[in-house]
């Protein structure tokens, strides 16, 4: 059988990985796809070093739309990042007629219902495997793999950048701001890292995990998005004593009324899977109705584990080409016309259980008080800890609760911080059991 | 479009759990799948409790070969388990071009060969996604999600039986018997558990996943298989002071000079996640020279986890029930005309760490005696433990070694029980750094 031809947009980590992973593993690759796979035009910014790594074989240039208009190619993989100049390439690649691989999680977070309607008008592909944690086949376990289940759930680490600080900050009892300083320098976190520790990363790739997951449009702008640059590193410390560790999540739940979409620093139980997945690997924890749950563990990010990925999308699109589009395992893993509308919950909706820290007076009637706040609103009490505090006469309260609505948790926050004795605001974390 | 017709034969606990899932989660399957699937012949022993759990719109009766020749079953599901019924059916059914999802690791690891061949040849498909692991869609990102990558090795706890034996031997400090007992009345383990507890249903299943990693036939015979039917509590708390736990591993492992296939108890990391797995939980650990390592963890069995895969499966060759041949993944992940032929390695050959614990006589000199004998056999000392034996005058030794070519630790530890002052035989447990 005749090759497929490719084109490549972008020849920087991951579109260098992928030229490297396609020529070294061409033989095996084969073996498996039933035909070879080859790079044959690619558009960079540097023709210099683009020319030093692919030798003379390949058509290089420096635009990308005319590798999109290329008769010649027939997959096209946009590996350039960002969401103006990749939107545009893309579409034109669909215009063409020509199948997509791409590992842009925010274009697809941002455009995807446009991007994935133009593909099924023109019964192309548009494939996204590498645009969530990395080399991790998880698109495929969700889109197919899971294909039986009523999903409940999804909780994952999908953010390397901010897992490797968190990992950091509790083993070595570390402050936030040195830890980040540490990891740019070793670069696992940019020089402006806003996208990553403030979880706009990981609430892309959540966007589409939960689209995945319930079949309802990408929604991008609904989510609720909690960094980690506030975590102060007692409360690490506080979570360790009672038996958890703080991660940074990705969780999609469906209820009864809506769906949460949220990414925030939460606490994990010490023993789960979740809670020892440490520097910057990625996992995911899937819940379905009838498989319980599953987790799918590797590396998040990187030349290689993400270009293994964008070739197993190569493959999978190699395969499926040629084939009828009612072949294809649909975009967003329902039938466009099968979508749901049920709509994205306000964090004030979400019901999960809570870590909450204030420091108090040290004086009698403290915690009845705050315990009465508290019951008051509803919120029933798993744990606490009172310890002596750094500031003088005052003391520290640490309560876990069981299951509340977070308006109400709000509700006894406010009220909490007007009490006349309570010296400090409240810490407010979300702890997630995962069962 | 027309719904797919599926003929069930056997309606045990993995075909009572397809029905279930299949009408539970009808709509949701049918939503991404584009079309309904229907159960519409089923064959069983027990008519009466088949029509009590099937209703009167299904055509039940008791003859599997008429289920297999309906020419209006488009897939047929075999649920019967065994080698040799079910080899025929499977085998009818491909003749009479009827696609095949079965969860018969035996079937497969014995008959692979023959049967994925009629089928190639009948340009249908065998799907077994639930014939390893469960729920866990390993087969699914093995032959698709990884295809990028040359695979180094897997190593799996694939026998859920014996990991919650393990686990119990480890968390609650009893003997092997005590906690069969209690697994057997639990209803993990079967009345006769010899398949589980000697590993050879793990066998089977690593079988298929070493030739889905390397383009090998299915070579069940050449497996090296041990259980843990022998292993004393003694070394899994030994083990747990060296920093390890004892797991029942499936590994296979690509070298220079051919592939490892051996099932046996092995110490792994305490910290590693593999090691975290407890319980009648299952993961299998992969590693490729792009991707890295990644883990894929979940229920192993059990009625509904099982289901997910054989309805995941039905699903796919729904997708692809009428595409030609060259749109659909190769059975084992390689095209049939590009197996390899690599030879599977004698377990002499193998090369890994090693436990070794013996009782001597207390007396000076031995430990010079005997870690010559080590020495002269290549073999180097990674760390060791010296205590007091139960037996008057005696000591116990335990030594962990580096990475040994299995050949000549048999060799040193014949010398050693050669030993005069060598009161025991020498219990060797290999050990796994999975790095």
């Amino acid at each position: 059988m005749e090759s497929i031809k490719v084109g490549l947009l972008g020849l920087g980590v991951v579109g260098g990985g992928t030229w490297k992973v396609l020529a070294r593993n061409a033989g095996e690759i084969s073996r498996r796809a039933g035909r070879s796979i080859e790079i044959t035009r690619v558009a960079v910014r540097d023709l210099a070093k683009a020319r030093a790594m692919l030798g003379s074989a390949v058509d290089v240039g420096t635009d990308p739309f005319a590798v999109v208009r290329d008769p010649s190619i027939d997959i096209v993989v946009e590996l350039i990042g960002g969401d103006t100049l990749a939107r545009d390439l893309v579409l034109e690649a669909i215009a063409q007629g020509k199948h997509v691989v791409t590992a842009n999680k925010a274009l697809l977070a941002k455009h995807g219902t446009e991007i994935f309607a133009a593909a099924s008008a023109k019964g192309v592909m548009v494939a996204f495997e590498a645009a969530v944690a990395g080399g991790i086949p998880i698109i495929k376990a969700m889109r197919e793999g899971l294909t039986a289940n009523r999903i409940e759930w999804v909780a994952g680490i999908i953010n390397g950048t901010t897992n490797f600080i968190l990992s950091e900050m509790r083993s070595r009892g570390l402050p936030f701001a040195t830890v980040l300083a540490e990891a740019q320098k070793l670069g696992y976190a940019e020089a402006d890292p806003t996208f990553d520790i403030e979880g706009v990363d990981a609430a892309h790739k959540l966007t589409l995990l939960a689209s995945l997951a319930f079949g309802i449009p990408v929604q991008f702008d609904k989510a609720h998005i909690e960094g980690i640059s506030q975590l102060a590193s007692e409360d690490i410390k506080l979570a360790e004593r009672l038996g958890y560790r703080i991660k940074l999540l990705g969780i999609t739940k469906r209820r009864s009324n809506g769906i949460e979409l949220r990414v925030h620093p939460a606490l994990v139980p010490s023993s789960s899977l979740l809670a020892n997945v440490e520097g910057a690997m990625n996992a995911v924890l899937v819940r379905g109705d009838a498989v319980g749950q599953t987790l799918y563990y590797g590396k998040g990010a990187g030349e290689e584990p993400t270009a293994s990925a964008v070739v197993a999308d190569i493959v999978d699109v190699t395969r499926l080409h040629t084939a009828d589009p009612e072949h294809r395992v649909p975009h967003l893993a329902f039938q466009p016309d099968a979508m749901a509308d049920t709509p994205i919950l306000s964090i004030e909706d979400v019901v999960t259980a809570y870590y909450l820290r204030m420091t108090v007076a040290d004086q009698p009637g403290v915690l009845a008080d705050i315990a009465r706040v508290l019951a008051d609103a509803g919120i029933s009490i798993g744990s606490m800890i009172q310890q002596p505090s750094d500031a003088d006469g005052s003391a520290d309260l640490i309560f876990l609760t069981h299951q509340a609505l977070e308006r109400n948790i709000n509700t006894a926050i406010a009220r909490i911080e007007s009490l006349q004795f309570v010296r400090s605001s409240v810490t407010r974390l979300r702890v997630e059991s995962l069962s």
